[in-house]
């Protein structure tokens, strides 16, 4: 049996969440919660020693990092072969995506989520506009990088199928919504890009990003507010 | 024809460079020298443009991203398998630690080259003390996750066989030498390692890193001399 430990509101983790839905694979369900710190507990520790979120464990077989755990599970399984594909040139296109993103949209987009969201929620205080701005620019120069130099004239990230890679990079963009920030405005590109992948995966998509949608909605109330 | 854009001076141009001479893979040799800031230049931006080394071009086919290399001519080649294991788990293994070493082996080694060679070449200065402990206190944390999740009683970081996960961290870990710090000090089991890595890798390793013993000298004397 394949157990997958996850927490919903972590990006990676949604995106193997969504992969185990589209391809409508049998797991045990093992949230973890960080909010209460699960993830550093001695118990999880020993499944993953960084303290990290999210991990698996396939019949005694242990992994964690988001990024390996979707390329095995694209082979481990059957599904379709365009979340992985075969072909060497396709597939080092998302290999390529997938080691590019760690230091670019996962390390931009989550660090201004941070920045923008978590800091506040901790200290009851915005981080000054200087550091803000400084993180929305990084987070800009990648979203110029994904358009350029992943999606072209593509439909997807690495081609024209929906890929593992897609599956990382919309929950890292979407993370932002948290605060009220949506990245594509003035991008209708990315725009249609993210409506085409949210689509491929309904409807699980939107039942995994409820909380998100929930947390733009105050977040959006509270700015209305302000004005 | 397989064209190599590298500078030996970069870490992952290194673990390519290694792992073309290990597998006799014949290519066109294409320095991109970073000191001359070529890396940034026109024609090579239309390359990459992100602007970084190493990348390749197998026949029209252009690649970026050292992992995504490593993978792709890993399967490209005629190499043993043990480089990139065909088995499932033996290859989840080596993607699991390349896509771990981005935020650490690599962040935190190359991080504290920077901050601890780098910046006094470009200033003239060192850094204050409080930003380098921080640095090596950091580098010092992957050290011990490197042994403890990766190492433990195995040979190599994924198992009994040299992997591509390997000639990565090596390189990322020797680069520290620049500034005369030996980052297997006081780790026997690290230290080991390495040794065996390296003896792999003969004779283009020693061959390779260079320009490295000769700066891990220089800062050696400098320091004796201010004894």
């Amino acid at each position: 049996m394949l157990t997958f430990y996850y927490d919903i509101m972590s990006q990676p983790s949604r995106a193997i969440f969504q992969f185990l839905k589209a391809n409508n694979i049998v797991y045990k369900d093992h949230p973890v919660a960080i909010r209460k710190g699960e993830h550093k507990s001695e118990w999880f520790l020993k499944i993953n020693p960084m303290g990290k979120l999210p991990a698996i464990n396939d019949n005694g077989f242990i992994l964690t990092e988001s990024v390996a755990i979707l390329k095995y599970l694209a082979v481990r399984y059957v599904v379709p072969d365009h979340w992985y594909p075969s072909d060497l040139r396709l597939r080092a296109r998302v290999d390529e995506y997938m080691a590019w993103q760690h230091m670019n949209t996962r390390f931009n987009a989550a660090g201004l989520f941070w920045k923008e969201f978590m800091v506040p929620q901790m200290t009851g205080q915005p981080l000054d506009k200087a550091t803000l701005d400084k993180a929305e620019s990084e987070l800009n120069a990648t979203l110029d990088m994904l358009q350029k130099m992943f999606l072209k004239d593509q439909p997807f990230l690495c081609g024209d199928n929906i890929t593992i890679a897609d599956l990382l990079a919309i929950n890292e963009l979407m993370q932002c919504l948290a605060s009220g920030r949506d990245v594509t405005k003035g991008r209708p590109k990315l725009r249609a890009w993210m409506d085409r992948v949210r689509e491929k995966l309904q409807p699980h998509f939107d039942k995994s990003v409820a909380m998100l949608y929930k947390l733009r909605d105050m977040s959006n109330s509270r700015q209305q507010a302000r004005l």
